[in-house]
């Protein structure tokens, strides 16, 4: 293996070409202009091999894995993603050949996201492979989306589909033919890729503010981010299953199967949006759906109380099991 | 140990008060306005136990020592800290007590250096305790500084005292009495106390545009990092070991103990400004020496050609054994 600075130059400053304040990563640290009236938002997520990824799972979708779930939780404050910084703390089991793939990952996220790689950290470890990934955006001065600033009696909103990485997580450890009866070859096949490589609704985070009263993103499972935002706006919530945006053969699973539903509403890696809106606003979610090509489905509505439910399609409790889901 | 969230809510969100973008960290992201005209500066730096800290280190110490050796690189760029982002993966060993003065100590450094904890990741590691600071700074627009644009003839300059924590890990190493001959305990724990608490100048970088010309922190060894500003620069630089700022054990030492001189100017952790600057600003910088409390020594000048040079008392040559020193 190379030095640390021969390893960045090769493989990761090609990465920062395009933000002149990323000095080439040469620099002690990077420089970002923020448009005017706007605000910078910024978070970070870490994920170690054996805990959120396993050590055969492919470099680039690692990588993708790492960015996307960053930029997850920046839509869903609705900032538009600018940069990133990386750490990368390898084990010595990467080899050039792996470096050379995580690369490659992260250069077709940038393409797709628009964003660069603005500066980080290489070191050694003896322990496992660890990433830490700081993503920066920025947002109109004032229209950042907050979690606990729902209203009583808006309407819930998801986006794309729901459970299906953990759902994946099952074809990815081999437990397919036990946890998943009667799936295709096809269909374990798409549900594994959903929970290699997320797909958060990136581009709609930042059309949400003058429709949106509340936001995250669903990433420890649905019921237990939804008492976030509920607990955060001091109401309650109900979800009704039938309206649960799942793909047909998820649910004739979960119909046939009720822990594979506890699986679908508390498991994690989700990455989509759950946002709560005003019922007057229900044509103009429409409108956004069909703009911006992202599926966006109405779940439930925020209640008085405190308590988070599922109804089933009699308007009965179903008990949910987990309160989230978390690698902690 | 109790859960993420509640960790978080007892030991961290103190850290975020002040900050209304931290939102209590309760938020996926946080939020900061930069002011009108200046640009957002940032930089990540990561430590792991057992290579970059050992696992007896105190807790407090741990966690400054963390949010210092950010701090030095935005003062490198002349930026003014504003906050950080903390990853946190603890493996098990650290108790509640760890945690608590884990904490105090990031408390402590908040108040020195008017900063404050805008969010992060909590997380298990089945590896060593590994931290990861993002730190956020500001400059105004087209100030900051950076190591590539030195001038032949100007001046090399350097905050501080040299060499302290690289001769401090021996200390830290039990290896004094062999390394370290003559020095009484007293000055022993103090080159101990600098290995494991940096005082970088924080306060000194954002005073240094109009006068600095070229600038980065010292970590990797003052001749390896003097030689990415003249590499950077495409100039040569020559350094006076008779100017080089040490105290007088110090000095003592490395004049009977050849090897120690190599330490000094080639060991890491020093976490001081090395910068350059036009002849003509000689008075300048001796008034912002004194004004800012900051000891500011001139060491050396920029010259024509690529070498990095270190002279002896007689002009000659003194061999520098390692390019520079590196946790990698």
């Amino acid at each position: 293996m190379e030095a640390e600075f021969d390893l960045i130059a090769r493989y990761f400053a090609p990465l920062a070409v395009g933000e002149r304040g990323a000095y080439a990563l040469l620099n002690d640290a990077a420089i970002l202009d923020v448009p005017a009236e706007h605000s910078l938002v910024t978070t970070l997520d870490s994920m170690v091999e054996g805990v959120h990824f396993l050590p055969d799972d492919p470099p680039d979708l690692i990588a993708r894995k790492l960015l996307r779930v960053n930029l997850s939780d920046l839509a869903a404050m609705a900032a538009r993603p600018r940069g990133y910084l990386l750490s990368l703390a390898l084990s010595g089991d990467q080899d050039e050949t792996w470096l050379e793939a995580f690369a490659t990952g992260f250069g077709r996220d940038q393409d797709i996201y628009d964003v660069v790689l603005l500066g980080g950290d290489t070191l050694r470890t003896p322990g496992p492979l660890t990433l830490t990934l700081t993503a920066l955006g920025e947002v109109p001065r004032g229209q950042a989306l907050q979690r606990g600033t729902a209203r009583a009696g808006e309407d819930i909103y998801l986006t794309g589909r729901l459970g299906e990485a953990a759902l994946g997580l099952f074809v990815r450890l081999g437990q397919a033919a036990e946890k998943l009866p009667d799936l295709t070859a096809g269909q374990l096949d798409r549900l594994e890729a959903a929970y290699r490589l997320p797909d958060p609704p990136v581009q709609l985070g930042p059309l949400l503010p003058g429709l949106a009263t509340a936001c995250l993103d669903v990433s420890d499972g649905l019921m237990g981010d939804l008492g976030h935002i509920a607990n955060g706006s001091g109401l309650g919530a109900e979800v009704e299953v039938t309206r649960l945006p799942l793909a047909p053969e998820v649910r004739r699973l979960v119909e046939a199967v009720p822990e594979r539903l506890q699986d679908v509403v508390s498991g994690g890696d989700d990455y989509q949006l759950l946002f709560t809106a005003p019922q007057e606003k229900r044509d103009a979610v429409e409108r956004l759906s069909g703009d911006s090509g992202v599926a966006i489905s109405r779940i439930g509505r925020m209640t008085q109380g405190d308590s988070v439910r599922l109804l089933d399609v009699q308007g009965r409790d179903v008990a949910v099991a987990q309160a989230g889901w978390t690698h902690f």
